[in-house]
């Protein structure tokens, strides 16, 4: 989070305890505050801010369309092998409950076109096809719109959900052009906002069709003596109660600090270049082998170390310890296991320069190991 | 929010960022801190910490239970008629789902013992009582542990959900003793801590009968290849993904902070006092009702303003208006009709005495309206 962003957030704690927060002031600076913090995440993702649902996370705004369809028994989910495993486990409960059948289709391993594979394994009772725009693992970018195409094309149209967990703050988006039905992110990866604060895009031509599961006055109307009459008309019916609401402020400093640098189209450039920068430099270590056969258009670039021909979990472990006391703060991921960096435009190359020659002197002094 | 709890929010936030966000020694390091937040909360109760889960509101802890219990067509739900709209909300749309029959028992208007009201309308099919321990409009405390009695006494034990948004904080709680199988609430009402983070408390033996609806990385557990492989083994299972984990700080300073001014008991008794000293001097303004015969055991009073003999809404809401511009923050309620201020153990008497007078002048002012 950058420094301004931290500021905005101290500084609405402080306006709200001074004006509130019970005050009839605050909940109408709140309500102006949401109306706000919808319409700049909607100018990022290509659609109206009636189609935005604030969330505390990613992980919420996927659970509000998988709760919210009205499953049958038989029905079908087909999710690609690299997803979340709270998506995963989600769909495995809906699974449990519902009687529905979960399906999936490996991306991993497949080197041959996305759309083909998922066309592939579609059958006639499958509702849902559950991708991430781009895939947490390999960082691979799925094409999103030839994938809806192809599923809204079907007999009995299947919707799509993704997990755009990587793909907000990270490239130009145009939703509606996409025709995507249910769009879930967070505001706090690559838009470097604060933790805590999401949001979900739904469709609004079948916004029907998705039933709000957890509900609470945020998203429901109320008649005179209080009772409930229904829903919130547009996507706000999906979110909950109270929040920290002084996040808002701090998700909008982020996103117009990144304007400030340049237009999102040369970010993500930016992020695709050092992307290959990064890669053909790791290409370089012994021991090192990118997961990738070429350098993702994204900002993930995963690897593994490979000892006796195979990669090494251990090893992974070890480097990114070893990493993170050196200052570079690198991850692993158990599916594929593999060692994961990831490069925003913000990022210089000197940094690059400096993580690959930190883990090729790594490897040089765990020589022995191997 | 005391600003002490302010600061350390935002003292939290500088601290992630500074170091991580994303580093093994931030991510060991917000374990900790939710283990800690947990057992305060816990101390809190009465319980041990492995029976509470971190939520972002009341709201979401009541949805926790109220989704994951296993309905079948035909079972009832019996909810108090002063519950929160969006408990109601939430009911409803169960019913919708799964055929369960939704019945309301009265207690605005009945005068008489709550537990012979709720033993009158238990059905042999109704599976969950929907209660709020203090009631938002009245202030009325129900007897928790009788009436759990009774229904855990039933051929088929009826299970009980508390909406506990005004009791935690405000009144001395020892959960076991009661038996209550479910407890939800928040942090930021009485406790004064920060808006965004709650709880939820589930009876540990009946853990099972609750599964996990949204569903994400905090409450599952992995197997080496990063797939589920079931829930976390104490109620971390309810957690869902990434929250502004900053905020456990500043519920566990303002907790502190309560415990420095004494123990929970003397500040409850403090509470009760100064809630009847507010009751006794609205008394005496013309116009003006207290909705309970009696002062409340609870810092809630609730009052009315009578014209031609009804309460007049619109004079509430203008009475509302009229005090924030003088500097007292009350609110409206809309069932019934009403105005309610709260007190908490450091509102002093010199307050409610300049508030009381407020109101006394503003009545004499509006006279030709009556």
């Amino acid at each position: 989070m950058p420094a301004a962003a931290i500021a905005a957030i101290h500084e609405t704690h402080l306006k709200l305890q001074q004006e509130g927060p019970f005050s009839g002031q605050v909940n109408r600076w709140l309500q102006r505050e949401g109306a706000l913090t919808r319409t700049a995440i909607a100018q990022q993702l290509g659609v109206t801010a009636d189609t935005i649902t604030l969330t505390e996370n990613v992980t919420v705004g996927c659970n509000i369309p998988l709760w919210g369809l009205d499953w049958q028994a038989g029905d079908r989910i087909l999710l690609s092998d690299c997803e979340h495993q709270g998506i995963v486990a989600t769909a495995q409960e809906i699974s449990r409950r519902y009687g529905v059948a979960i399906d999936v289709f490996p991306l991993l391993a497949t080197a041959g076109d996305p759309v083909e594979v998922i066309e592939a394994h579609l059958q006639p009772r499958t509702r849902l096809l559950v991708i991430s725009h781009i895939l947490w693992n390999t960082g691979q970018v799925l094409p999103l719109t030839e994938i809806v195409q192809l599923c809204h094309q079907r007999p009995e149209p299947v919707w799509v959900l993704v997990d755009a967990a990587q793909s907000v703050g990270m490239m130009p988006l145009d939703l509606r052009a996409t025709g995507v039905d249910f769009y879930a992110f967070t505001g706090h990866k690559w838009c470097c906002g604060p933790a805590g604060l999401g949001g979900y895009y739904g469709r609004p031509e079948i916004r029907d069709r998705v039933a709000p599961t957890y509900i609470g006055w945020r998203g429901i109307t109320l008649d005179a003596q209080g009772q409930p009459t229904g829903w919130e008309r547009d996507n706000r019916r999906y979110e909950v109660a109270t929040s920290d609401f002084a996040l808002m402020a701090g998700l909008r400093t982020a996103l117009s600090l990144h304007d400030q640098w340049g237009p999102v189209e040369a970010r993500y450039d930016r992020i695709c270049s050092l992307s290959r920068y990064l890669w053909d430099a790791l290409q370089q270590v012994p021991q090192i082998h990118c997961l990738m056969a070429r350098p993702p258009a994204s900002g993930l670039i995963a690897f593994q170390i490979f000892q006796q021909q195979q990669p090494s979990p251990r090893h992974h472990v070890r480097l990114v310890e070893d990493m993170e006391a050196a200052g570079f703060l690198i991850r692993t991921l158990r599916y594929p296991s593999c060692v994961r960096a990831c490069v925003h435009y913000f990022t210089l190359e000197a940094e690059l320069d400096q993580l690959v020659a930190a883990i090729a002197e790594w490897v040089q002094e765990q020589r022995e190991l191997f």
